[in-house]
């Protein structure tokens, strides 16, 4: 097999490339070698090398324990639960969260084998149980999986002493009540929020 | 900027990828560090170094000239002229072409800026000069571009006593013929082929 061959087949492996992007992604890469295509290769050496998961909360970093494990100004009373690290990223963006994380690193589901064992669920008690926590955020998925994961670990957190709660379902900002579930409309609508009316 | 918004960055540049499904590869290969992003760090690195542009057609590959270019059992008298390595990939996938190449590099382009010195048309033309050629198959884009090109070339080459030619127009094999536009109907009428009545 060519090398050119062997790239167009690890590319194709990427998710969002099949095999005709990837080969398309190859060329485009080959025609730009210095400007991308070694700094590309640098970068994931480089990445690959460094990055590791944090023993504490489990997210991605070149530091152990990871920089938002190791933040001051960060509120290490609340600890919010994500299933995975594209998750922690996701709310990172939002800016809306100045806690800790714990990323489980997946759901529970009898269909694919996953237990509570292959989960970080384990950790998770231990910070709850080291006490000098407030506050945990079950900010699974809305999903089949991710609510069972999250009662699951409800239960295991029963008796922690620590608050748990979960993210609000409603209405996506700027999005339009006709294209939404029913399920989540009738949720938008029993958590509906007071208004002040008048002055 | 961190080492993974870096990695980041440099993937959302890749054609089909955009800066969601890039986060997702990143992920992706931080997953698989060993079996996936690791070897196509080296097959990246690996192959910016070692390939090359044919000096002779524009082909890549790592010897020049290429592998095309030096294989005895290809057909030298005969050419085919291409915009791109990617339309030379697609005909060799095609198995059906046992001759040599000539990869122009682009169309010509008043709006881009792009003349004649801008491809790879003299070292063509010089090709066809140095005699031993019977056949030049134009296999040009069938887009304006393409054929303003496949034209000039046909006047650099008159009276180079090469036999010119182009691909043929017609109904693309699988194609439905109510989704095909006017100028494919036309082209495929016009070349209709007859077959043998009876036995």
């Amino acid at each position: 097999m060519s090398d050119i061959d062997r790239l167009v087949q690890l590319l194709a492996k990427l998710p969002g490339l099949g095999p005709r992007s990837a080969r398309r992604a190859a060329l485009f890469l080959l025609k730009r070698r210095e400007v991308l295509m070694e700094p590309l290769a640098a970068a994931l050496a480089e990445t690959a090398q460094r990055i590791s998961a944090c023993s504490v909360c489990g997210n991605l970093d070149t530091a152990d324990p990871c920089a938002l494990c190791r933040d001051p100004k960060r509120d290490a009373g609340v600890i919010c639960v994500v299933e995975d690290v594209s998750d922690l990223w996701a709310i990172e963006r939002s800016g809306s969260f100045n806690g800790r994380y714990h990323v489980l690193g997946g759901t529970l589901s009898a269909l694919e084998g996953v237990g509570p064992e292959d989960l970080h669920i384990d950790a998770l008690v231990s910070r709850a149980a080291a006490g000098a926590l407030r506050e945990i955020i079950l900010a699974m998925n809305a999903t089949v999986e991710g609510q069972t994961t999250a009662h699951y670990i409800m239960d295991r957190l029963a008796g922690s002493g620590v608050q748990l709660s979960r993210l609000a379902h409603g209405v996506p900002v700027g999005g339009e009540l006709d294209y939404l579930d029913e399920g989540t409309l009738a949720a938008a609508l029993a958590a509906r929020q007071p208004l002040t009316s008048g002055a």
